[in-house]
């Protein structure tokens, strides 16, 4: 039987803290106490547990000390700020927001890489990886002993929750404005991404790429242990509230038999293949599932070398929230 | 001086024809005589041309003998019913539906290959590409001499009209019903649009691939001259009205300079070059403009063999109408 375990949740307000919240009383994660913190209008809110109302505390008045494990869920300035402190106070770290103190932390995602916490000095901290990193992941390690990856191109359909509920509400606001026929000024985003597509998911950096897409490709070549696969990443925002949307084309040194593909995703856990007349979709499909859906799966038009997908998965569960959890249940069991 | 050729314009009542008669209007296209023609609904409509109102009629009653040239810009099956009466009676043929009739069309956009028309036999029968294969070709046809192409992989993203109006009404309708909590019923495209991507613009034929994603690569490879180019191409329909948007990635067999790259797109016809802190959008840049957008120019994130572009173009004007009315403008001058 396990044991209990102190837990703190920092960013509970968040959308992804929330979820985390749920999914960790779903699970049965053996959570001793039960701690939320926050910052800003967030403090004095609550969020249901087990049938009760728990109040989010400040973060910043917190004692680490009380608690074994931290998950960090809230926007990324805030693990910056207090990563040390609860390190320092001996806290497990699991982190959803990778601020920059994340970059060196290692990426878990259960079903893939979990005997990587084995190796990792105490207290571990580690994190989850970009949901779509995740979805990736799930859908492509099932191909490594059936394929020799020579490339992966990767077109990532962003949803505006990706910037949190105000990415949320800025798209409710701009859609009911136009079907209004109000006049729009945008408050987030900069412009319209109501009914439009933006083509970087984010300020782009010096080197021409967000900071998404350098996350993704560095954290998938970690998570299928392939330092040096070269991946091609474009982010894009779209008009959807939920759920990321990923066209993807995988290029192999030899032949793919498509059979065998479509068998070994089959077989896969932590996945879904669709039939060949049905087309995943994150409203459909995706939102609120725990797998991560996929279809589309053929050749290359005039390559047999390569294979096409279409990836749909949740952002907020398995793309965060659960994989969190997930990771959670581990570092309980085996490393506390 | 141009003489005057007498033009009918079938499909005239379509999102196409009726800005085909505009365009042709605004350019000043020589005609003679107009006729409108269409079928069903749509005749005894009526559009304006040169400040009158001209009434379409109905095309199964109309002597193509009267006229010279002939647009095609309804559905794909008008271009099959009537395309060989158009030619018989001697009619030169613009296409801007690819019906079945039109796969074995030549397809013209004038800026990259006019002179092909020189070759044909007359009566003159050619088609415009589809609009994101128009997109790809005004871009990618200025780095031929600079770099030499190994591999395309383009995710387009298709907006709601590349269905006409039913597809722009359905998203609107949709959206509508979301946005004032009402139950959605699917009437088109089998699922919920709105606030959602689907996988494939259309239902994908028997070999997995979707008529678009197989007309995009064949027309890209033909407007290019490059027969044996591998292209990847992915259709996604996205919850978008007018525009389409396309994330492209091209591998060259060497390093690319990117700033000859920036250099040949700043001063190549029909396209405008985004500077590096701009984003071009299709609601914010491409609708309602005769010029292909491109930005995001980039090489891959650990590839200098690779450049990755994002593309956004009106799939009504210059992927559609006004490619056709430029390629008429040409035949009349030359061909006629």
């Amino acid at each position: 039987m396990s044991q209990l375990v102190h837990v703190a949740v920092a960013g509970a307000a968040s959308a992804t803290g929330e979820a985390l919240v749920e999914i960790a009383e779903e699970r049965g994660l053996p959570i001793g106490e039960l701690h939320l913190i926050d910052e800003g209008d967030s403090i004095g809110q609550s969020l249901a547990y087990k049938g009760r109302n728990l109040r989010i505390r400040d973060a910043a008045q917190f004692d680490f000390g009380q608690v074994g494990l931290v998950f960090f869920a809230g926007d990324a300035a805030q693990l910056d700020r207090y990563v040390e402190p609860a390190r320092l106070a001996g806290c497990a770290v699991i982190d959803v927001t990778s601020g920059k103190s994340a970059t060196a932390l290692p990426r878990i995602v259960p079903e893939l890489n979990a005997r990587r916490l084995a190796s990792l000095d105490k207290p571990v901290c580690v994190g989850s990886p970009a949901p779509e990193a995740t979805a990736l992941a799930v859908v492509l390690a099932p191909l490594l002993d059936l394929l020799s990856f020579e490339r992966i191109t990767v077109t990532a359909c962003v949803p505006v929750s990706s910037r949190g509920r105000r990415g949320v509400n800025e798209l409710a606001r701009q859609t009911a404005e136009l079907l209004n026929a109000r006049p729009l000024e945008p408050r987030l985003f900069g412009q319209q991404v109501a009914f439009n597509l933006l083509g970087a998911d984010d300020t782009p950096e010096a080197d021409g790429h967000t900071l998404l897409e350098k996350r993704l490709a560095n954290e998938l070549k970690q998570l299928l242990d392939m330092p040096l696969l070269p991946i091609a990443v474009s982010c894009i925002l779209a008009p959807v509230f939920f759920g990321s949307s990923l066209s993807v084309s995988l290029r192999s040194t030899d032949e793919i038999d498509l059979d065998a593909v479509a068998r070994a995703l089959g077989q896969a856990p932590g996945l879904e293949l669709a039939s060949d007349d049905e087309q995943p979709s994150v409203v459909g499909d995706a939102i609120g599932q725990d797998v991560v859906h996929v279809g589309r799966v053929r050749h290359g038009l005039d390559d047999r070398r390569e294979v096409n997908l279409w990836i749909v998965s949740d952002n907020v569960r398995k793309g965060a929230a659960l994989n969190a959890v997930q990771t959670g249940e581990l570092l309980i069991k085996h490393y506390l």
